[in-house]
């Protein structure tokens, strides 16, 4: 069965879209740590971010790069951290979280909640600022 | 003045080396969340990792990816994760560190402490692998 990433990506599964091309999708964290939390993923299917291709595994960081920059426009943070953790959807993923304390980047700190408008208007205005 | 990755670089600062090239070095991180916890480091002394230029933002995860493959074959854990978080030293730095749960990612645990002889122990460990 496809991951819920590969759900997401096919649209099966709704998504606050922030960017696409032709080999990488970010999108809202449904459960952020801070507002403007996004989650960059390839098309591809690969479990462990690092049994990417050099190439495919390079073309996601300068993917993440274009979103982390429009993330720090428009929400206001320190700088915008980066995580992998992957040990609980098998499809890689890197996370882009707005920081403004070392403290932000904390798996175990409880997540925010935006409503439905808040997260679709969070993610037009991150990609407008792409 | 030089950051302190800067004068590490250079060797006016000793390191647990664990790996280097002409564009980037590894080394062991003194104040580890796992025995094995890493930083990656480019030689070009850039404050933010998403003010790299895309070549050398690609380089530095290529060069992470082969870290940490040894890392993981050298420390026995779930998988090794990546952050990037950036507020304290004005040098760009993607710590690995070994995951035994998601919790492990978490700056604010305290941090472990080894030997000398165990760090340099770790780091020709984990150098052998690479």
């Amino acid at each position: 069965m496809a991951s819920v990433f590969a759900r997401i990506i096919s649209g099966e599964i709704p998504s606050y879209k922030v960017a696409e091309d032709d080999n990488y999708y970010a999108f809202l964290d449904i459960n952020p740590l801070q507002k403007g939390h996004t989650l960059v993923i390839p098309k591809n299917e690969t479990d462990y971010i690092f049994d990417l291709s050099d190439e495919k595994l390079a073309g996601m960081m300068i993917f993440a790069k274009k979103v982390a920059k429009a993330i720090g426009k428009t929400i206001p943070c320190l700088r915008v951290g980066i995580a992998v953790l992957g040990l609980d959807v098998p499809h890689a993923h890197i996370h882009l979280v707005p920081l403004h304390s070392g403290d932000d980047l904390n798996f175990c700190n409880p997540k925010k909640h935006f409503s439905a408008e808040e997260m679709q208007g969070c993610a037009e205005a991150i990609a407008a600022n792409l």
